[in-house]
């Protein structure tokens, strides 16, 4: 099971720099886990995310299940081993990716049914099924499997999902073999304060190594995800990681590192680089547009990536024009440059006692 | 202008073992050079190809002159600046990419006049017009302009089709203003032994720094291929380097190095790669087939490159089966190391005086 150290706490906010260890090393905290789909961050090797200071990734045990199959991946010694990957990988339990890409998804006290989204397949997905496939993929920190409802359901609806969800966290924890890895709980509880407090306060009692926040960054307000995360985090053990499902933008991370959370993970570095859109301290950058064309300053003059320590801002705009692979690797790169950066730039603000200022000045150079 | 050097000849074959120095940089041949359409390797950095020990590359003036533009090129500091790669690059005419990928292509005296395949709009391309594009983009070693004809058309067209050729290569030869970079000619003559000679003859008479063989990879029979090539080469002076345009495969490599070819470029082991196709010493593998689902091994096991060294077939087939990015990638770098890997084992072999035995043993290992 991983270690946890709590380094210091913001005196002003909840902000908090931390340390987990996990069988697979050291996670310094607040920290981003990319996201690593099918065993892959897209358009890049694992030996570029270790450059850029990666420590941890998540991948995605719905796609894996799938394509290539958890048996496959378990005779083949693993998921660090097949991907080339010997640091901490998080799996989800595949219960969002159900809910959200697959078809005709129905849900039931034994678990979800639902039909792959790739051939339409027909699969049951219970607790106990999650834990033995996210073990089959050697994850070092597994998820239990979680009931989603939409974020706009009732209290009653919301109540008993909830309930669902503190039933099948512990028979996750029951199947959970291998106590070496993790097994973290999720905080639901939709819009309401109540029901994700007394979610909180029930899966504490129930003692996980870890906890994640999740049903947000599904639609709502940025004020609803902000009450929500307080909330949650609030409510949640000092002593313990906190990690907040599927979030999200720079100004979400610092926002929310504000409320006490750890850990974040979210596919916008990596899809919006494939799309041409760049990170920078100043806002976003949509590479493609037309003043960019015969613009020869490298994409953002204050980024020390291998993008911007090489190329133009036309050169980058004519690859992605062209469809070259090239174009998405590189903005790949910056993206998740600016990501860890921005992370390492929040933990020393922490120890610092800065955190407050760097929150402010970065809110305020960075237009969303 | 460039500096030639034969540094040894192979006494049984015609195979050759020579040092271009271009104004950036020094290339030992026999040669292969990477093809980088729109000013980048499809998937690869520019820093990866000189890991891979890739001294000259070959950029397109057909593409370049469409998206962006040879005067943004220009403007931005030329091609090298542009896509950050400081050795040789060499630049086709653009008459190839006229005939095989533009609309409505017609041929005259002035030049070529065709519609963009990209938007349709008509452009007029003459032999001043391409000198002036490849000095735009800062080519290192430019070719002339030449009149490309079917090759099955009959002598008389052939005959006609040379004669244009190397009246424009003389007018190329006239608007070439910057002598520190190169102009090549090219030898054409379908399949015709004896308008070839001409055409060798009367080009080495106009004296070029360097001679290309092109009309050949276009649909034509190996035996065919392999006769023009020998012929051609046989009919240009020794102490100029000779490069096969597009060409191709490990053997065609291998067997036209023995006929004193010096230098090929082909776009066979980036496009292979991008659809899953890797060179192994024992011909090619599809890393689709349903076989390497399980296979833990490296894809070839005698190979040093960052996929075999590090990742198993089932891992390649399954990126490539998902469409990664990553997938396109890792075949690409493996089958440039297999490129360059063979072209240093055969300038080895040539200096060792083992050419021939290493022919022979590449040819009964290789199945093509």
């Amino acid at each position: 099971m991983s270690h946890f150290e709590l380094l210091k706490t913001c005196p002003t906010t909840k902000a908090r720099r931390c340390r987990l260890v996990t069988r697979a090393g050291v996670i310094e905290t607040p920290q981003f886990m990319p996201v690593g789909t099918y065993g892959a961050i897209k358009a890049m090797t694992p030996d570029e995310m270790m450059e850029l200071g990666s420590t941890v990734i998540l991948a995605n045990t719905y796609h894996m299940f799938l394509r290539p199959g958890h048996e496959l991946v378990r005779q083949l010694g693993g998921l660090h081993t097949f991907m080339h990957w010997n640091r901490t990988i998080l799996t989800d339990s595949g219960g969002f990716q159900i809910f959200s890409l697959s078809d005709f998804a129905k849900i039931s006290d034994t678990g979800v049914s639902f039909a792959s989204h790739l051939d339409g397949t027909r699969f049951h997905f219970s607790p106990e099924n999650s834990i033995e496939v996210q073990e089959a993929l050697g994850s070092d920190i597994m998820m239990v499997l979680d009931h989603l409802i939409a974020s706009t359901s009732d209290a009653d609806s919301v109540r008993r999902a909830v309930e669902r969800t503190v039933a099948w966290a512990e028979r996750c924890r029951v199947c959970w073999s291998d106590h070496s890895a993790d097994l973290w709980a999720i905080v639901q509880g939709g819009l309401f304060p109540e029901i994700r407090e007394a979610c909180a306060r029930d899966l504490t009692r129930l003692d996980f190594p870890g906890y994640a926040i999740g049903g947000l960054a599904v639609g709502e307000s940025t004020e609803d995800l902000y009450e929500m995360t307080s909330v949650s985090a609030g409510a949640l053990p000092e002593n313990k990681p906190r990690y907040l499902m599927g979030v999200g933008l720079p100004e979400n991370l610092v926002e929310c590192v504000a409320r006490g959370v750890d850990l974040f993970d979210c596919v916008v570095p990596t899809r919006h680089a494939r799309n041409g859109m760049l990170f920078t301290r100043n806002g976003k950058m949509v590479i493609k547009q037309a003043r960019y064309r015969d613009d020869a300053q490298p994409p953002d003059p204050d980024c020390t990536c291998y993008l911007c320590k090489n190329f133009s801002r036309a050169y980058l705009r004519h690859l992605y024009m062209n469809g070259e692979i090239l174009s998405a690797r590189l903005a790949t790169i910056h993206n998740i440059h600016f990501f860890m950066t921005l992370m390492s730039d929040i933990r020393k603000a922490i120890e610092t006692d800065n955190f407050p200022a760097f929150r402010r000045n970065f809110l305020s150079a960075y237009i969303v």
